[in-house]
């Protein structure tokens, strides 16, 4: 079975300076130990907010690493200098309006300010790249949310095969997806 | 009282070459034929997932055939040929961003990959174009949840007037938009 | 204290032709009157469904009138004049998604046809932009759906600080960004 890759970039001015602790990073990365089963491996980044630089590792991650799924943490609120939604949207070929929509929807139970949250998804090639907010529980929230989805929507784009544990995250996938 | 249009199309690279069955437009005309009491008459057409082929033929049930209301079935996934949202926005002049959030919304009862469907619904000339889903049982759902408030959203863009039997879906019409 | 500056817009042929009673406008600034405890002065606008004009008064409120937050009122449907969130969009650096998808949401409670509103939201400079609907009773359930949020979120694009109270309005603001 191929080892599927996964993207991270945590995207936080402070982050990348060293001023802060990339908690993000950290947090998706400790969520797929805990619900992935199928053979997986992560690719790191830590970056500012900066569009383009955003833009460049985002299209490396998923054209030269070769990611089935990329997430992101952080810059997708509605300051000046969060534009992860923007760089998205940029490097996809087409957008998938029901994440942002559902993580929203998840995260609106705990906070009402989860309207803030401009996160979105979108394919690129052969990779589903997928907004996070920046707040570790927040994370989680959005993942639990989503990620039940993730893997059939990879198999559509003839990206890695995922599985998970059931007693962490109930994946659908209909039957003639699943490989035995 | 006129005989409203309804634009009904199929898009599918295999229904189009005639290796499977076309089921969804089927299903639509079965909907519309159980639901609605005013007069009306279908124009069906199978494509398959050109995005141009599609733009063109949307175009074509609006501009000349007169369709008050045209839906779509297929390619709102995001696999590469799922182009069905792109060629819808292409041809609108106004998107509907509800029609989508309460179809997947209404979709996600059922199943989680609901948030893979890219559907969206948009307004050309005196045309409300609205996409749904392939599959037949998620189709109804879809026009179950939406359908009562397109007889005055067609209203509004100056198409046919249609009426629904009560018991099988509650359209929803302010009195002053009412005809006696 | 500074105090804010709001924009009222009302969005109507007919209004600003003296031939209809805006009533949109006034149900905002008494919205506002009831919640609001930080000092706020209104800056209100009655314009016709225009976009360029629509534009140019967003503009000006917001770059010279210095508002932290306009809201507009009416031009959201399908109908061929209602071009109020295509102006919005075309001033607007980056939207805010979730504004429109939870207003509809708030608003599907009453109306089905709830659906056919495209307003949405998004910021340009230091001023947030909310396009509610026409109808004073649906600007009120829009404005309790949604407010909650609007003070953490002009705090993050450097507005100014609003309060509200509480018996009227939970608004939501992380225990950081607090004044005391």
């Amino acid at each position: 079975m191929e080892i599927a890759r996964i993207g991270i970039v945590t995207i936080s001015d402070r982050a990348s300076r060293g001023q802060y602790e990339d908690k993000g990073g950290p947090a998706i990365y400790a969520w797929f130990t805990r619900v992935l089963t199928s053979p997986w491996q992560a690719v790191a980044k830590v970056i500012p907010d900066e569009q383009q630089q955003i833009e460049a590792v985002l299209r490396e991650l998923s054209d030269e690493a070769g990611c089935s799924l990329i997430v992101t943490t952080g810059g997708t609120g509605p300051a000046l200098r969060d534009v992860t939604p923007e760089a998205t949207e940029a490097v996809c070929s087409k957008m998938m309006p029901g994440f942002g929509e559902l993580m929203r929807n998840a995260s609106l139970k705990y906070v009402p300010t989860a309207i803030l949250s401009r996160q979105t998804a979108g394919v690129r090639g052969k990779s589903l790249i997928v907004n996070l907010p920046g707040k570790p529980s927040a994370i989680d929230d959005c993942l639990n949310a989503v990620f039940p989805a993730i893997p059939y929507c990879i198999d559509l784009i003839a990206g890695s095969y995922l599985e998970a544990n059931p007693e962490q995250c109930k994946i659908f996938r209909p039957a003639h997806a699943m490989r035995k």
